[in-house]
């Protein structure tokens, strides 16, 4: 049998989404709470869970054991979460859908939002710091840090920042790809990272590890923005054509379409690439990889 | 000389106040972006800084060396600030004025405010985890799952969400004491903690601390509500009359003025008695416990 052809990304991101989702749904205790149910709503309405699978993945990849991430893997999805409950405020990209369903100002109210999106970002935080056995406290706080970092001020929060400054603007593709790296990409890297560090990987395979997740993370972003063109709404649960509304840069309309195909491509070639001396562990982390430009959603 | 009677608290107050204020002003690197500028507009807006000179107290209460908690006193009142930024959004409070000048969202936009608020929050917890020297990983840890754990959604975050829902409503008594200690109680004794535990303190220690920080909390949230009765509002940077204009329960409201003075004397009262064991390192705490029903802002 052929590990890598045989392997069965659907069955396995399957498997990874259904730990996530019960570990998610343990730490929303005090249900009835409307802060609880604002902070469900958004976090349990059936995302991809691209990073917490990255950071399982990543840990396997070092020989890890995937349990030990659990738990970060879902902090790391919580500050994905709020961020995106305030990125669709009002105040900012005013988005009413989200993963198919309302956004939390829409299904609640504006500052049950805000409050919802702040306490998904202090949950992570709580959960990082108790919530991960078996590893060194050390690196439990070397962990802390990265996340903190890549969600920070200079990482998501500024490449959110610039992404409403630039609403409408031309911008150059260096200063797009700058934002992208900012803005998403630096929590994939911290993901993947955060796998490789509680797995116990050596320095040299987390630096290959961190190459990997900073081209699947631009390619993301190319696909995402393709998707925004040319995806069927029904699949993806959420509207197209909006970035093109808003004049948004885009890879599509930056490079054309053609163009942004064959660079994510190429991008995904090259995170194939920095996993190339790994072993058969990293069979998963392949099969993402190629799945992040194959995805319809 | 009598160290209790010559104990000059505007002084301490003073010195320690600048040793925040340089700490803080030193996390605030790269200036000219957007963001760090919203950040340091509401930062260094000259706050009392309560709550970092509770723990930095706490700590020189135990023993333990003040240098080694400035961090950690600096991130909590990072998290002050962006709790008071979220609040003061138009979706919550929709205040213009704070600490004498315009908040956050008036000064740059709504956008903006969230995101400065989010990175203050995502800040504090990257300084928390890097910015420790001296003390045990494993108590790092511990003070970070405590100051979340009050930040959150139970505690902090719940009692802004209460306090929202609760506007225009005459609430219990027993419900406006729940509601506060969830929303400024919660941190204030987390700095307390979070200063005895970095400076070494024994569990009969931290928990005498605890019972401390608990009252002068409570006291804490009656003397503002006192104040924002009978205050002036040159002093104050603020408005006045703000509670009453927006039909909230207060304890003036519901006790009347005379009896919420007895009540948070009566706090303070058992504040001191909390720390009656301690030795003289404990004066500042004292004097800070007296000087919380005194203060005129």
């Amino acid at each position: 049998m052929d590990i890598e052809t045989d392997f069965d990304l659907k069955a396995y991101l399957k498997k990874q989404q259904d730990i996530v989702n019960r570990a998610l749904q343990s730490y929303l205790t005090d249900p009835e709470a409307r802060i609880t149910k604002a902070m469900e709503h958004s976090l349990m309405a059936g995302g991809k869970r691209i990073r917490p699978v990255l950071c399982i993945a990543a840990a396997e990849a070092v020989g890890g054991n995937s349990d030990d991430v659990i738990p970060a893997a879902c902090a790391i999805e919580m500050i994905h979460t709020y961020s995106l409950i305030h990125d669709d405020l009002p105040a900012m990209d005013d988005d009413d859908l989200r993963r198919g369903i309302p956004t939390c100002h829409r299904a609640f109210d504006e500052a049950t939002a805000v409050l919802a999106g702040d306490a998904l970002l202090t949950l992570a935080f709580e959960v990082l710091s108790g919530g991960i056995k078996g590893v060194d406290s050390k690196d439990i706080l070397k962990v802390i840090g990265i996340i903190a970092e890549a969600a920070g001020r200079n990482k998501m929060i500024e490449g959110q920042m610039r992404d409403i400054l630039n609403e409408g603007k031309l911008i150059s593709l260096a200063a797009l790809k700058e934002m992208h790296t900012m803005k998403t990409g630096a929590m994939i890297e911290a993901s993947v990272r955060t796998g490789a560090i509680l797995g116990g990987g050596s320095e040299e395979q987390i630096r290959f590890l961190s190459e990997y997740a900073d081209k699947i993370g631009l390619a993301f972003q190319v696909t995402d923005d393709l998707l925004n063109v040319e995806g069927d709404p029904e699949i993806m649960g959420k509207a197209v054509g909006t970035d093109e509304k808003r004049d948004k840069s885009t890879y599509p309309n930056l490079m054309g379409i053609e163009a942004s195909r064959e660079f994510s491509a190429d991008l995904i070639n090259s995170a194939l690439k920095a996993v190339e001396k790994f072993d058969n562990k990293a069979v998963p982390l392949r099969k993402i990889a190629e799945y992040i430009i194959e995805r319809k959603r």
